[in-house]
């Protein structure tokens, strides 16, 4: 049984091995465990004919046609000669991060939901434990977002943190941003002591680097009062394919995950159809049919990928219960005015109708143009007489307005 | 066996006597006929026992404890002695218009799936045929329209007249008379001769009158050149339950209702969930969250009565085929630019990002960044030379802006 440092030290250094995803990579530590796959990887130990078998039938493969483990190692092989996962944890340490693996108790396990593209650990900076994914709503969107999307974006943040969720998004430009930024001056400086944290980003590059460069100060905001989360180990650059990968981690994180401005082709409805993947619920907001920034959102809606959602109250029922909910119901309902006929039975609203406003009626006359019985009417004057909308004089009846 | 005349004048006669949906009347009618049905409104002659046992279990109600042919009859009554329904029928031939009944050959039997609430007749004016439902797009929202749900009606109901589309609303202000407006624009004057009609306008009062006053000219022109249609006879005022039961008539005459804006509460979602009842395509045009107007469109799109429509192409996709589109397939999709990295394999992806755009590298140093084998490597460049992505010399491999 290898020890914690062990594991720790092993899933470090295969994290630099493996690109994110690398499902033989990412096998090959399911069948061997992160200390034996990472000898196998080295070649300080042969792999056995038994584990080539047991990888293909993990993966799904022919095992007379296979080299997935040769391939794999050809491939790992490169970057074994620059290996120091002593030295990547000291610089971790150094930054005031700390590696977290599914060996340890802080182990997010909604990660798990992920299978065999599970991370291999978490490269993390700041001070707060990683929340339990109810209590993480994902936020993201267009880099380039416009002013709707910015605002919108503030304040379903701010409503959602109001609520008690700690906002994930990609620390990018736009509308990632602008759902940190709203998330930190919501949460308020309390979330340096202990609390959950204000906000978390997940980054696609090491959690040394603050990418991108306009985004530095945020990104050291949310070292101090939140969460950097990565898992690529320090010094990675931000490819392509580890933006892409690293959207599985924020839908994986979180309880709900919305798209707010999206163009046709963004890497945002990447994160929506992987929250969808893992059966989490993915909201999307509506927006004018005219902005392409919105044109993603609109299609993840038709094609019944997410649900629409207009405000945090909208994020918070998708994401599920949490507590209490101290915004209490929806008021949206209750704000539209309400009509003198709510409430009236069919044949009262008949009856309303035939009313006339500034002449005198007979009973005889209401029946036949509301189309109801003498009886009918004459008590459903006397309904509406009591809710003040029926009068009556000497003359007969008229429509009395409220 | 009853003429058409007889039956015809028995219908009018009837569209007076009940109000729209009246479901004792209704049954009355499809048990014994119009004609008798009639007779029997009248106290001509009497209502058998065995004919209120077979409308207790038309309505599904307990026979013992029933009345509800001695309540139908007291509700009738008023009316009767107004009834006139051959002077009505002159009225409307006068203005160049006839009865459309179930028993002609020009009854749009789509209404038959309204069952038992299926209008008695259907009172028109204009020239044209009230054309099949699968032609039919019916395009409404609310009286207090923005600018952009105007600008949105315009294009869609532009889009779908030039697909070929007739255009239904309720001829009310806002979205109704655009909708009605433009499709009478891309119509053009053709319209008047022969073809189907540019729009239809059903009303909740009879056709003889222009309500509301201010799209007198409008409701004169879709006379012209469009149909008028209302189920409740000339001279009828709007009601309220006319208003809500003229609804369901837009809605099973389409193929598909399309909800443009509509606040939370509006007379609009009422015609979407007719639809939705009766199981035909739904349609909400998304907005700014910030909209009061958008507000009852994002409430169907959320609880999943309507899906996201942002065009008449989206419109058309949802209503199903319609003969050849001539607009072809959605182009949005290649609208969107093209990117270096389209198409390529995962190993090539994380090539290409491997590449420097301003230093030569090596194929081991490749290898290394990109977390590939050398050998794959080696065929990635190849791929990507041909590509024009990545470009050889004596120094080494570098990237190559398209």
């Amino acid at each position: 049984m290898s020890s914690l440092r062990e594991t720790t030290l092993a899933r470090a250094a295969l994290s630099r091995l493996f690109e994110p995803s690398d499902a033989v990579g990412l096998a090959l530590v399911s069948i061997a465990g992160p200390v034996d796959a990472l000898r196998i990887a080295r070649r300080d130990i042969a792999a056995g004919r038994d584990l080539t078998s047991q990888l293909c039938s993990a993966l799904d493969v022919e095992p007379a046609r296979s080299n997935l483990l040769t391939d794999g190692l050809a491939r790992w092989s490169p970057r074994l000669r620059d290996l120091a996962p002593a030295r990547d944890l000291a610089t971790l340490e150094r930054l005031g991060g700390r590696l977290v693996v599914p060996e340890s108790t802080e182990w997010p396990h909604s990660l798990d939901d992920l299978q065999g593209s599970a991370p291999l650990c978490l490269w993390v900076r700041g001070h707060s434990r990683i929340p339990e994914s109810s209590c993480i709503a994902a936020l993201v969107g267009s880099r380039d977002s416009t002013n709707y999307g910015a605002s919108v974006t503030a304040d379903m943040a701010s409503g959602l943190s109001s609520r008690g969720y700690t906002i994930v998004s990609g620390g990018a430009y736009g509308i990632d941003a602008q759902a940190h930024r709203a998330a930190l001056a919501v949460a308020g400086v309390d979330s340096e002591a202990g609390g959950p944290p204000a906000t978390i980003a997940v980054l696609a590059c090491g959690v040394d680097r603050y990418y991108p460069a306009g985004n530095e100060d945020l990104l050291r905001t949310i070292v101090q009062r939140g969460l950097l989360i990565s898992e690529v180990p320090p010094g990675s650059s931000p490819t392509r394919w580890r933006f892409l990968q690293r959207n599985r981690i924020i839908a994986a994180l979180s309880a709900v995950t919305v798209v707010i401005e999206a163009r046709w082709r963004s890497g945002a409805l990447n994160t929506a159809h992987h929250a969808a993947g893992l059966g989490r619920p993915v909201g999307a907001v509506p927006g004018s049919v005219h902005s392409a920034n919105s044109a993603g959102c609109h299609r993840l809606l038709r094609d019944g990928t997410a649900v629409c959602t207009t405000d945090a109250a909208d994020v918070a029922e998708l994401a599920g219960p949490l507590g209490t909910d101290p915004f209490g119901d929806r008021v949206r309902e209750e704000s539209a005015p309400r009509k003198d006929h709510d409430g009236l039975t069919i044949p009262d609203l008949l009856l309303l109708d035939a009313l006339p406003v500034r002449a005198w009626t007979t009973v005889d006359k209401l029946a036949q143009v509301a189309g109801l019985s003498a009886k009918e009417v004459v008590s459903g004057l006397t309904r509406l007489e009591i809710e003040g909308l029926a009068r009556k004089t000497s003359e007969g009846w008229r429509r009395e307005k409220k």
